[in-house]
């Protein structure tokens, strides 16, 4: 009866894109739900690309002479406020602890005990209490830039959350510098942002705009914030980093003042930049089908399975041998900077096995049958292609050209997302166009519409904000590439408009 | 006037342990006070060892077959009780969320607002909601054994702190596993506590003592605690990293179920074990002098500092030109894992620039001047030996040799630091001789007396407690490696007694 071939993954993404969503998580052993609300359990097949992110990404911040450290999780409510717009930004989202122990309560139950003088913010992002640091460690402009990073768990107490995307707790990176001039650190935000489009592109295979945000989608006390912004397969797009340069605000805030080379003293000028385990969400949304996830190789949390065939008793010895001689050998190889990984599955549970290795987005899968020993082949599958494309290769040329394999996969899964990019992005003049490229075509309103719209906007944050509210469309960018040609504006029709990116968003 | 040698650290040791402690601190640029009580700032200089130990751990992780994974920061007050010795040893320390918003309160400043219906503890450790992933995630006897580890922060809201030593927020590794069977979980904390001191001797140059704790200095809900016990400058014992076995207790208060191969249902046995950057402050104690921190190159910061020296301003380039290319031929090494270090000091600071890295603990320092590159020689000082007792090495024999002179300060740091645990640590059956051993000599109370003891121990918490209460000593562990005569307990005289290590203790 079941003739047709069957997704592994129910719904699919054209039945109900969000619940595809959390299915290929499930089922690709990524991460799971917690009892703590809106907090997320990371497994071992997801931290392994986190940790291959933070890698990749800490090689290329120490390059460009950031050095790691780490500051307190807390931070007194009294520095949270040193900054207006800042604190506005994030008070609605704050985790606040106000007691230090617990004591019996009246019931018998324990209650909270040992009220805090001043209650204590789980930090939401550190600008305030690296500035207080900052403030301290530069007297002189000798003592600038001060460039530095931290890997941390940051709270922001969302109402609505989604795994990786939304959580209430998420691990990141924040950078935070201090230079002597506005150009150094308006150079150096810029600089970071590039870092970001190359993780993004390089390893992560997601193509990305760069660009500026709109004042009013600024970080909370930023003078300006840059971003790089990926389109995900239902078209909507996903904010993968931003990198801000926060002029004398902070600065100002916490006192980082420095005596400059003509004896003045003058205020620092600041940035930071983050990236989070949001990213991985990002690419699930950009290379999974319904299978699941498919992992690119420069960032998998492993890069290939072997599967020995065992259909005797009598053949496992000589099949595992086989096996493992095979994956020692890949073992030997490099990947990168890292070692070629291997995974050996030789559970006996038939296609289930497959299956599995299938949802959870190895790029490659090698069947390793008698027949195969044999002719000393192995019979490989790769998981950009249909599962059912597998090809008979030599074992000797497999390991020889293994990187080789790896780097096409890279290749061709970048290559799909920026088509994919390509055909969902259009240009639009027509203020009636605009409005029909953003309403779901059917009665039914469809998950999968739209995509990224080049168009005119006038630069008023009434114009913004009234698009936002008729349509559910927010401006993602104003991109560094840009049509020069001012035009009218795409929603009030009045002229001198620069060009900007409009799309849904996550 | 000063003709004596002047340490570079006040007060010395032997003036003042403790403030010289926090002076070391200061001045090698490890950490910094923070504005929030409690806590630290870990500056790179610190990070960076970190960093180094991390890497250690995690692949020696990785080989014993644990896989990383990252879960809540915090735990729901009702998982916290559901093990009763647990909470109780941790209620009077915990951080406690209790809202989640902030608004504006009656003055016009932000108060706490939006109240949780269950008050949250920021993690002091995670057997709870790790117990409760793994009661999900294990079904069978197929599923086990789970081997997590969790690299994160925690909070323990000590009322008396000091930096790395003990600190309300702190940084660590917490590994959780869970198992079929008593022998494989006793098995696999053994082996964690294995590689801890492998990673405290080999790494650390921290020599150890590895034992069990008695029942009254166990982990709250551990059946056994098991640990490495080094000995710091001022003789105290120092707790280095602990493995416990957990039994069935937080399997069963978590559900953590299986079903047997028998197919009985059957809880789990489990363990956990844990270091944290309180390693750093026991390096500290072990290996610095009254000049600063001394580093062991297997976790040094960096290896090597480059000191040009440029007395005229035409000797700038070649100098340069040498340094920069020295530093290009040492950084081509590697040193284990690594490559080495290198960092270039080029400031024009006279002799303050290599009391700085003396003060920084960086193995190496290297002068540079135009005679030295006249005859191709480098100028070196080597941390662990006399400041003054530099040595002119020609250049390329030093770059070939650097990694076995590396080598050499390592093994130097580990056999003092095993000298003088030895020459510290006695063997006492006579109760007259135990009281004085831990007794001041002089009518002033100097902080650097006594030692290790090793003395039998009856085996009551009375006892014990007496011991505590009067010496403020206490047994630091049951010694693996122990004499087996049984003799008469060294504080009550009861016969049969086993003997023990006592100590004053961190």
């Amino acid at each position: 009866m079941k003739k047709q071939t069957k997704a592994a993954i129910t719904p699919t993404r054209v039945e109900n894109y969000p619940e595809w969503y959390q299915e290929v998580i499930k089922h690709s052993d990524l991460a799971d739900r917690s009892p703590v609300r809106g907090c997320m359990v990371i497994k071992p097949w997801g931290y392994a690309i986190w940790e291959n992110i933070k890698q990749v990404l800490d090689n290329m911040f120490k390059d460009a002479g950031v050095k790691n450290a780490y500051f307190p999780l807390f931070i007194p409510l009294s520095f949270l406020e040193k900054e207006a717009e800042h604190v506005e930004g994030f008070a609605k989202e704050c985790a606040v602890v106000t007691h230090h122990r617990l004591e019996k309560g009246p019931d018998g139950g324990l209650v909270p005990a040992g009220r805090l003088n001043e209650p204590l913010i789980v930090r939401p992002t550190s600008e305030t209490i690296i500035g207080d640091s900052f403030s301290r460690w530069v007297g002189s402009y000798r003592d600038l830039p001060v460039l530095i990073n931290q890997w941390a768990n940051v709270v922001r107490w969302e109402m609505r959350t989604r795994m990786f995307l939304r959580t209430s707790e998420f691990l990141w990176q924040e950078g935070h510098t201090a230079h002597a001039t506005r150009d150094e650190a308006i150079e150096r935000a810029g600089m970071m942002l590039d870092i970001y489009e190359k993780l993004a592109e390089e390893y992560l295979a997601i193509p990305v705009i760069k660009g500026r945000k709109t004042p009013s989608e600024r970080f909370p006390g930023a003078v300006d914030t840059m971003c790089i912004e990926a389109m995900m397969q239902d078209r909507k797009a996903l904010q993968a980093g931003t990198s801000h340069f926060l002029g004398q605000n902070f600065a100002k805030a916490s006192g980082i003042k420095f005596q400059s080379a003509e004896e003045k003293e003058e205020y620092a000028w600041t940035t930071s930049w983050g990236v989070s385990t949001r990213l991985i969400g990002g690419l699930i949304m950009t290379h999974s089908d319904d299978d699941g996830i498919i992992l690119p190789p420069k960032i998998a949390s492993s890069h290939v399975v072997l599967l020995p065939i065992i259909r005797k008793l009598k053949d496992r010895p000589k099949v595992m041998e086989f096996t493992e001689s095979l994956a020692r050998e890949l073992k030997e190889k490099f990947y990168g900077l890292r070692r070629v990984e291997v995974e050996i599955d030789d559970r006996d549970i038939g296609g289930a096995r497959g299956w599995d290795w299938i949802k959870k987005g190895i790029p490659l899968r090698v069947e390793i049958g008698p027949r195969d020993i044999a002719e000393n082949s192995v019979f490989v599958g790769r998981r950009d292609q249909e599962h059912n494309n597998k090809i008979s290769l030599k074992k000797n040329y497999f390991v020889a050209e293994i990187t080789t394999i790896l780097d096409e996969i890279q290749k061709n899964l970048f290559e799909r997302a920026v088509l994919f990019k390509r055909q969902h992005t259009v240009k639009i003049d027509e203020t009636g166009r605009f409005k029909e490229f953003f309403t779901p075509e059917n009665s039914e309103k469809s998950e999968i519409h739209g995509g990224f719209v080049l168009s005119h906007w006038c630069g008023s944050d009434e114009c913004e904000s009234r698009i936002k509210e008729d349509l559910s469309v927010t401006i993602r960018c104003i991109p560094f590439d840009i049509e020069n040609e001012k035009r009218k504006c795409v929603y009030c029709g009045q002229p001198g408009a620069n060009q900007v990116v409009f799309a849904k968003a996550y």
